[in-house]
C-alpha cells in the first residue's frame, strides 16, 4: 500500500448499519472524515485549530466506490493520502480495509476547498500547504 | 388524543433503520426535534430565527419509551406539546404513531433550556413564552 | 429541467447540520436514498416490497458535487431520474435544489446492482426494468 | 468513580456537531451504545455473537441527562455499567466525560429487553445473566 501515510481505525456501529445488515453507504463519508482529520493531526495538525483560526476545509466534490460490504462490529482500517493541491484546493484519497483480512471494501476521494467565515475561496496557507504536500 | 396541538408526517428512511430492520433508537431524537420545530411553526416561529436573534434551545434531558418498533418506509406521525414552561426552560412531549393503523410507536419527552451565545441561562422571553404555553 | 421525472421534498432538519452551520456531506447519501425511493413510489414501485421479493439494490458507487451549501431549515427538491440501466444495474442522477430559488446545491451521481439475499448479482427483472427505464 | 466497570474512548466527529458547534443530542444514543457493546467484549462477550444466535437486545427506554455540551474533536470517556437485571432485561447506565479534564458531560441510561427473531421475549439466559450481574 504505497503512499498512505495515514492509518486509523474504527469499529462499524450499530447506529451505522442498515436494514441489509451492513454499513450504510452515507456512512462511510464520516468515515472519510475522521481519515482526514487523523491524517492531519499524525502531522502536527488539529483540524479544529485551522477553522478557530478562520480557514474552513469545505468538502466540494465527494466519490466512494464500494467494492464489499462492511459488516456490524468490524474492525476498520482507513488509510488517507492526498492526492493533489492546489492554491486553495486538496484532494484527499483513501482505502477503507477489514482489519482482519486486509480486504479492500471501498476506495474514496474527496476534493476540500479553502474557505474563509463568509464561504469565500482563500488560499491553503503555508502550513496546510506544507502538511497537504502529495505523498505519491 | 387530547392536548397534543402539532402534528408532523415522515417516513422512515432507509438510513435510519438498523441491523435489526428497524428504525435505530438514536433516530428518534431527530423525529423529536422535527416535531418541535414543526410545533413552532404551525404557531408561526421559526426556530432558525430564534436561534438567530440570539437565544439558544438547548436539550437538557431526553426520555424515550419505545413500545413498538418503526419499520423500514413506514409512514410515521409525530404529536408534540409542551407540558411545562419555566423562565428558562420548555418541557416538551411527543407521542410517535405509524399512520397505517394510529398504533403508539413510542413516548418523548424533551426538556430545554433557553441559552445565549455564550451558554449562559436566558429567560424565553415574551414571544416564545407565549408560543409555549402549555398545552394541557 | 427536462428528464427529471421524479420530485421530492424535504427540510433540513438540525440533526443534519454540522458546525460550519449547514448540511453535513454525508447527509447528502440520505436524501438522494429519498430521491430514489420517491422514484420508484411515483411509478408504482415499493422499494421495501423490492427488497421482501429478495431483490436488494446495492450501491456500488457514490459521486456527489456540491455546489451551494444547504442551511438548516431550507426546504430542499431532490429530482431524481435513471440515466442507464443494465442486465443487473441501475445508474440514477439526482440534483438537489433550494425550493425558495430553485438554486441547484447539489448534483449526485448513484450506480446500484441488484442482488439476492447471498450477495450474488441477479438481473433487475421484468418490473424493476420497466420501472427504471432511462428518462432521458 | 466506583462501580463503572466499562470504559471506552471516542473522538468527537465533525458528523456529529450541529450547528450550535456541539454534538448533538441524539448521537449519545450512538454513544451509549459503543460503551454497552465494549462492555460486554471486555467480559468476553461480543454481541454480534449474541444476536447471531438468536437473542436480540432491543431499547425499550432511553434517559439521558445533558450537563456540559460536547465539542467538536473532544476524547471522551463512556463510562458503563449494569444496574439491574431481571429475566429478560437488562439495565445499563452509563457516563460520558471528557477526558482532558474527566468534566461530566452527560448521563445516560438504558434498558434492553431480550427478544427473539420474532420479536417476542425470551430470558437472558445463562451466560448473559453472568455477564450482565449487575456491578454496584
Amino acid at each position: 500500500m504505497t503512499g498512505f501515510a495515514g492509518e486509523t481505525r474504527l469499529r462499524v456501529r450499530y447506529a451505522e448499519t442498515d436494514r441489509m445488515g451492513f454499513a450504510y453507504y452515507g456512512v462511510y463519508a464520516a468515515w472519510l472524515e475522521v481519515g482526514r482529520v487523523e491524517y492531519l493531526r499524525a502531522r502536527g495538525m488539529v483540524y479544529r485549530d485551522v477553522e478557530d483560526s478562520g480557514r474552513l476545509l469545505a468538502v466540494r466534490r465527494l466519490e466512494v466506490d464500494y467494492l464489499a460490504p462492511a459488516r456490524y462490529d468490524d474492525q476498520i482500517i482507513v488509510r488517507t493520502r492526498v492526492t493533489a493541491i492546489g492554491k486553495s484546493r486538496v484532494d484527499f484519497e483513501s482505502e477503507i480495509l477489514r482489519e482482519a483480512d486486509e480486504k479492500l471494501l471501498a476506495r474514496g476521494r474527496v476534493r476540500l476547498a479553502c474557505l474563509d467565515r463568509k464561504g469565500r475561496p482563500q488560499r491553503l496557507g503555508k502550513e496546510l500547504s506544507r502538511v497537504c504536500a502529495p505523498d505519491c
